[in-house]
């Protein structure tokens, strides 16, 4: 089995071990071509249900997704890296089904994931995204609201007017996966505000926010073609983990990621004084390093405080260095690589429940690889 | 046939004409009975549902209702009319079944339409909603649009788990109204920044935002009760037209409405520069006091805008009432004061094509009734 992803790095790092578990692999053409046959066949029917929307959501939701420029000009901007979709398809044809029977699920999926990408982007004042500037920034703060909860009605009405018992199953998990996803965002905000967050919490916050919504990409397709409740929770159980597996990789890369391949702004969750895994697991540590962030993390939030903002965009690139300097040197950095291995490892097991083709297995371990092995 | 409700005023006019067309009243006593047992039978339920959020989305939301003040201390507040849930359950009435299988319809428009307020407040900048602050001006604009998100991902989960095709179909609808819900505020949003906007353009949007989710209300009742779908949308129309009616009936009170009753600043509408049905009526009227209005008018938006701002604060009381008298003298007032008595009896007349209890029929006009002839 040929993978030819060996010695893809974050900023330095190999994390090359997770391929190791790897199984069944697919090569990295076959990742692109799952992902492309997802972003082609679902696509078309986001670009018809976005055209719904009254004016002028419609406009300000084709720039949000990279279709206009802030000007109305037609531009082929990046839609992100559209997981979702192509988990949506491939997990049709687990059931059997092809894949075209996961279209509607992969709209949905994709809506609700913008719908929370708008909404975040305002509340944590986030001004870039993908390499332009937020909704929030362009067309502001009620457009970007606005839009958001367009896209999340229009989420359930795509699904819905299939009219089919499936539909209803399958609206029902997103609507569960869309409620964690939302409390996943007040656990998010609420950490930023609190003197200490275990790591356990952060991993039910980050499961929340990023694991529901990839379990449910993973599963709603097969509920879209008929499978039984127990295959779809394995391939949620699937989805979870692969999310907590992603994120442990956001982490990572929203505190060591190139903003030229990230599209953020340098130490992006430094800034934002996140407590993203790295930190909380740096912080848990204990030893020397550990007690130096805690003590500097302590100061910041006061002096954000006393500030009355959130974020500490007067310190110089130098002081963020320091901070991760700091949680490297305390093992946060390594701690979440391994978790992010851990969560692959599960992920994969979890397939093992499922009975399907070797090919969709392997599809399915591919683009698992692609999620732990990327560099934005 | 009694009708007790003679006499009501909006703010020195009478609309006790709308009752004339009532052909089968109930008495006020009646009324705010149907109210009152919308209110008792589905919060316990809305509570449980409000509840299941992360802290401090439960929170935050239990302010909203008027569960808790700002402090966290429970209190009486004034949960609104409740007009949705007391449809709901009435509907549920004219399929047959009992009231209390309206009660996951009742909450499930009971949840979109607080949604729908706090990201309403929150764009709008409304600082004051039911004689207290707004989400958003005490809580911060995250929780506001975080708390929004959660109430309607709430609404689709509340319904959905009841697993009955039944409750497909309700959500499916809840869905449709959803959607038109947010178009009504994205074009009520424009209308601020439109130069002219047509009466028939105001009464679309005015459709949109209000008289969906009546529509709704009006109809989940029936959908859960079993009710057939030509039966589900003469409901729909007779809940349309009656919101139709109540927005006419809120477009008065957002000029000439006690701000004692309302809750509302003074002159609320017009500070925002509402295009609302007395406005725009007043500029299509033409003749002397429509030409002035409309050189006013376009002299504030000009204001307005080299100041950067929606609305136009600065003003004293005088000229927000030069501006109210102009628009009664070119005939705005008593246009939308007729409207609301059109779409009343638009409303009732729908309920003609459906087979349903005199009882059943009887309540649902007490209700309307009770819409149209308001202070607050």
């Amino acid at each position: 089995m040929s993978t030819s992803t060996t010695g893809s790095e974050i900023k330095g790092e190999t994390v090359t071990a997770a391929k190791e578990q790897t199984t069944a692999g697919v090569d990295k053409a076959s990742v692109t071509e799952l992902l492309e046959r997802g972003r082609t066949m679902s696509t078309p029917v986001l670009r018809a249900a976005v055209d719904r929307l009254a004016p002028p959501m419609d406009t300000v939701a084709a720039y949000h997704f990279g279709w206009i420029d802030a000007q109305g000009n037609p531009s082929a901007g990046d839609g992100g890296k559209a997981v979702r979709p192509a988990l949506a398809l491939l997990s049709a044809e687990v059931a059997g089904a092809g894949p075209e029977t996961g279209i509607p699920g992969a709209v949905a999926v994709e809506l609700v994931h913008n719908f929370s990408l708008l909404h975040d982007d305002l509340m944590d004042g986030d001004e870039q995204r993908r390499h332009r500037d937020t909704v929030w920034k362009v067309h502001g703060a009620a457009q970007a609201i606005l839009v958001g909860d367009a896209l999340f009605a229009l989420a359930n009405e795509i699904l819905l007017e299939q009219g089919t018992a499936e539909a209803g199953r399958a609206t029902r998990r997103l609507t569960t996966a869309t409620r964690k996803l939302i409390d996943g965002q007040a656990q998010d905000i609420s950490f930023e505000h609190r003197e200490t967050v275990t790591v356990q919490e952060c991993l039910e916050m980050e499961g929340n926010k990023t694991g529901a919504l990839l379990a449910c990409s993973a599963s709603i397709g097969a509920v879209l073609g008929g499978a039984c409740e127990a295959d779809a929770d394995a391939l949620e159980e699937y989805g979870y983990h692969l999310g907590l597996s992603f994120q442990a990789i956001d982490d990572l890369l929203g505190i060591w990621g190139d903003p030229a391949a990230t599209g953020k702004v340098p130490w992006s969750d430094l800034k934002q004084r996140k407590k993203s895994l790295p930190v909380v697991a740096a912080l848990a540590a204990g030893g020397k390093a550990s007690k130096k962030l805690g003590k500097l993390l302590a100061a910041d939030a006061k002096a954000a405080d006393s500030a009355d903002r959130n974020d500490i965009e007067s310190f110089d690139e130098e002081e963020f260095a320091t901070r991760a300097a700091l949680i490297e040197a305390a093992g946060g950095r390594e701690w979440t690589s391994q978790e992010a291995r851990r969560q692959y490892a599960t992920a994969i097991a979890a397939l093992d429940k499922v009975d399907m083709r070797d090919e969709v297995r392997r599809k399915l371990v591919g683009l698992a690889d692609f999620v732990v092995v990327r560099e934005k």
